[in-house]
């Protein structure tokens, strides 16, 4: 068989490890040819392709980011769209499509695979918020590289008596606040499906400093004070003269230093969260997608997505998979809560 | 209540953020006292104990080892034991007991449920394979040393054409040569699971070798030789003029050398896999251990472990539990020899 | 004798490293005891003093932060410090000080020992701008974690196709900035002491975009660029509908996006690169200081700092120590400069 | 120019940036032409050479070993070797080498630059026994991955109560074990310069013991004892049911073990100290020791190698570099001696 891959939206810890394994897998087991997609359906539009083999994959596993690029780009939203996908996919005889990408991604697979050509997806999603599948690989990195933070900030925190507040990425679900605030001894995590209130996180606060030590806030970048705003009266000033204001994090420290009369600052992680050499986790499940989404081509699969559950990989319809997102569900938050202040 | 918490057995990553885990929930959540018995079940045994406030925890969530230190003593091969054992917790004032190990400790903590003491277990084994959760904490940091081992050691066997043999813990199971080897790329995993073809092992190292690079075999301190002994006449002398003979790796290494013609060496990775801080999956898991351990109590469950299914911590029975070792099944070997050679 | 230590200043990994040094060579060599003042000056001027003995050390080597605190207090700039300073000494019996700190904590040292108190300083600063020492510990921890964070994105900016400017610490001197961007392959290096050409450095990212990798700037937080601002015509808005403007990070990249056309991102460190252990190469700088101050006062050396040249440990006037900043030299930047584009 | 470039004796991280320094200086800033000899001088021997420009220099920077490979081979052990050298050069246009090795690469540099071929060497050797220059590059990563181990060590030698003896590189010159062991917090480090007496090994041990500790003894692989041999009557068997002798670690483990009457185990790091990323100290120093050697090629010196001097480069005779081992001074092992037990 001729198989191609791409790789859409964000990038990711572990994407070239499933590039990897869909290559030696395909190749090995199957002996089939394998080609990649530059920059996600952006290729499959512009039959920007490339063949890959063995000697294509040195490297790839222990390397972040996408030999492959990635994009935005969505099909179904350029004129005339779908016909240069399947043209594409015709002139370059490809008998089977494996996306890897989040919801976008997936769901132009799942049109696809709706309208014949034969798709399995591979989640990815950093955040770790598509249904259906226990972990993303990614996920694992980002929230080391998070943690390995809060580590560092601990001990700058208690030395200066000064609260620090880490805002991490997580725009509607708030797994790497939760894993790596409980990861790193947070005195208070908040996310995005529980809107916050800023009287207890500064109580909090307060609690940490009067036994002693520095408080230490972890905040998805999405996260929302449940009245809607925060108050601050105080303004810094950039080196050219401009008020500076900064997302969550910044104001959460603003106000927390108002309120406790104790310096605070914030650190954003930003994109450092997303790069560089995959943990073992992420590895081995990114080798297990790319390897089972190839053996599911094989025994003619489509329309699916691989996934984990528990330590098995399944599949799961894609319909399915992309229908809603995967939040923190209460009792998750509660199991962090125990350990706040 | 008054809770008692010990830890048994091969220290392990995680083994402190679980006992920071009990003690603050136990008071935070209940308005529980909580003591630490000192080196396992030695510790009950002979009444050392120490109480554990919220103050005694500062710092345990990301050190590696355990405070409350461990030993292997049984107390049922003891002269008169399981009555100390039962005259300790009688004479302190003991509700239930948290006992946190392996095959041996928890088996201690069934007999123990058994004679009407509350016993919640909690599983701690490095090598991964105790039967009724999906992982246990300490797992994940040391597959994390050995895969950055796997990852230092490609590029110096690269340099000097050499093959590198990797012998990692696991005297039954094979999950960290496994995980290791899958996230390391290594060219050849062997565990105990399966007696190992000499031949086949040499014949992936002369292919990865033809192809321009150099082979990484990751074989587990228990792996063995499918005919039980591996042929070598080459012998090294040790600096006291001894004839140096080491483990499976270092005989692994002698064979490849002898029937490639290419230098090749062993690298035990020994202790350092046990040690040190734990990676953020081994902190949240053995972080929501403890807690449940905690609630578990509080519910009266007695005789039963937690444990990780999916992303859920459930409750198993101890006998159950400890019933069989969890083994690396065929299908999950065979993914990682996709990737052999 | 009787050994006052005190850390000031900002904090910096290996400032425990120095204090257990003092402690366990004053107590091991020379039979001394060891009081540390706590949060800088601020502990000498209110008498605020702790203990040290050999217990107190353990655990601190590979520990970043102060234990004993810090604080930028000036006992110079207080109605009646200095008497108040030397009422402390008198009364606690203190025969030396060993202050730990930069150019204001030193400073104050050297009026002190003026006055007839013997003081050994300890150089600190996590800039690496203090002269007459070739390294402070510290710098090499920052380094690192910089480094670190522009290995991870590389990758995630060549996956993008978008530039990366990375915001480093450096106020006045652009250490941090060099060795970081030199050691993780920076496009470009701007630094304080070379104000910078807005076009130069869009010249550069497009080079590096036209051959097909992503470009990475890591710039000095008190960089400038030479013809005093940087123009900017578009406008973020945070999540309150304020303008988001931030340091000269975000300023640049901004600029990138615009005259390149291609995505750009900032990235601001910020406090991850002080805080956490400090490297090898910081631990064994900060325990010889340590060691070198005790030995200089038990020598009867007074109003003197320890400094690295070389392999050496020596001793300079305090007085000539703080005289000048220690600048990045004309020809260390040119050697940058050979790897731009 | 046409430029040779070649890696000879261990490999060494750091390797891969010097060689980037020097192909990237070359051709950027004198239009140079740079050729790359494969396995050291073996490579020269047999004229296989590669074309080295800018794009083959792409990810080598954070990259362990030599892409180039290495090799011992001495061409003036070679029959005929010296002419083929020559020969290789005249028919290749090599106007000067740039050999980057140790004590033998260089001094095969050295005759040839007596003989008339431009050459300038680079230092390198992971022991940093190198005399004439502060340090060399690979040093730092191998302490770091050293110090490293001591510290995951620590905390499973407290936990289990037993002695660990970690063995490190170093068969002539103790710089590893000083700089990891004064790092790591050791008990005792022992170096080959100063043969060591069991007697005060075993105090120290059990003085850490005494204290509440476990003792964790860092000794150099070249590391011998005072009265030239270990007793000792305890034996293992290995799998093979032979007796099981190690190096120097494992013969200190049971002296320790027997004496103490606590369990002690030995670690021998081995071949993970050489490979892997280079820290940014050594990418730093690599990078400028390749940038200076093209430089100094320019100015048309030969017969001399780069050195830190400091935190300058300097040329220095190659004859004199050479000359001698640099040792670990008394005095600098005396600093070590403060902080043992």
């Amino acid at each position: 068989m001729r198989i191609g891959i791409l790789t859409g939206g964000g990038d990711c810890p572990g994407l070239n490890a499933v590039i990897r394994a869909v290559v030696r897998a395909g190749i090995t087991e199957y002996g089939d040819e394998v080609v990649g997609f530059r920059d996600g359906w952006r290729g499959v539009l512009d039959g920007d392709v490339v063949a890959l083999d063995v000697a294509a994959t040195r490297g790839l596993l222990p390397r972040g980011g996408t030999v492959l690029g990635t994009s935005r780009t969505n099909p179904y939203a350029v004129e005339g769209g779908p016909e240069r996908l399947l043209a594409t996919l015709e002139r370059l005889d490809i008998d089977a499509l494996v996306p890897v990408g989040g919801e976008d991604t997936l769901g132009v697979a799942n049109r696809l695979a709706a309208a014949g050509v034969r798709c399995v997806g591979v989640p990815k999603t950093i955040d770790n918020d598509l249904d259906a599948t226990d972990y993303t690989f990614g996920f694992d990195t980002a929230v080391g590289v998070a943690s390995e933070a809060i580590d560092r900030l601990h001990t700058t925190g208690d030395s200066h008596h000064r609260a620090l507040v880490v805002e991490v990425m997580g725009r509607h679900a708030g797994w790497i606040a939760l894993h790596a605030g409980m990861s790193g001894g947070a005195t208070v995590v908040l996310v995005p499906e529980r809107p916050f209130d800023v009287d207890a996180v500064v109580k909090h606060c307060q609690h940490r400093f009067d036994s002693g030590f520095s408080p230490i806030v972890v905040v998805s970048e999405g996260a929302v004070p449940a009245d809607g705003h925060l108050t601050t009266t105080s303004g810094q000033r950039d080196a050219f003269g401009h008020e500076r204001l900064g997302g969550i994090g910044e104001a959460l420290a603003r106000v927390i230093e108002e309120r406790t009369g104790r310096e605070s600052r914030a650190v954003v992680l930003g994109h450092v969260q997303r790069g560089g050499t995959p943990t073992p986790f992420d590895r081995v499940l990114a080798t297990r997608f790319g390897l089972a989404a190839v053996r599911a081509v094989h025994e003619g699969a489509s329309g699916v997505m691989v996934a984990l559950r528990g330590t098995d990989i399944v599949q799961v319809p894609l319909a399915e998979a992309i229908a809603q997102l995967k939040l923190v569900p209460l009792e998750r938050y509660a199991e962090a809560e125990v350990f706040f202040g």
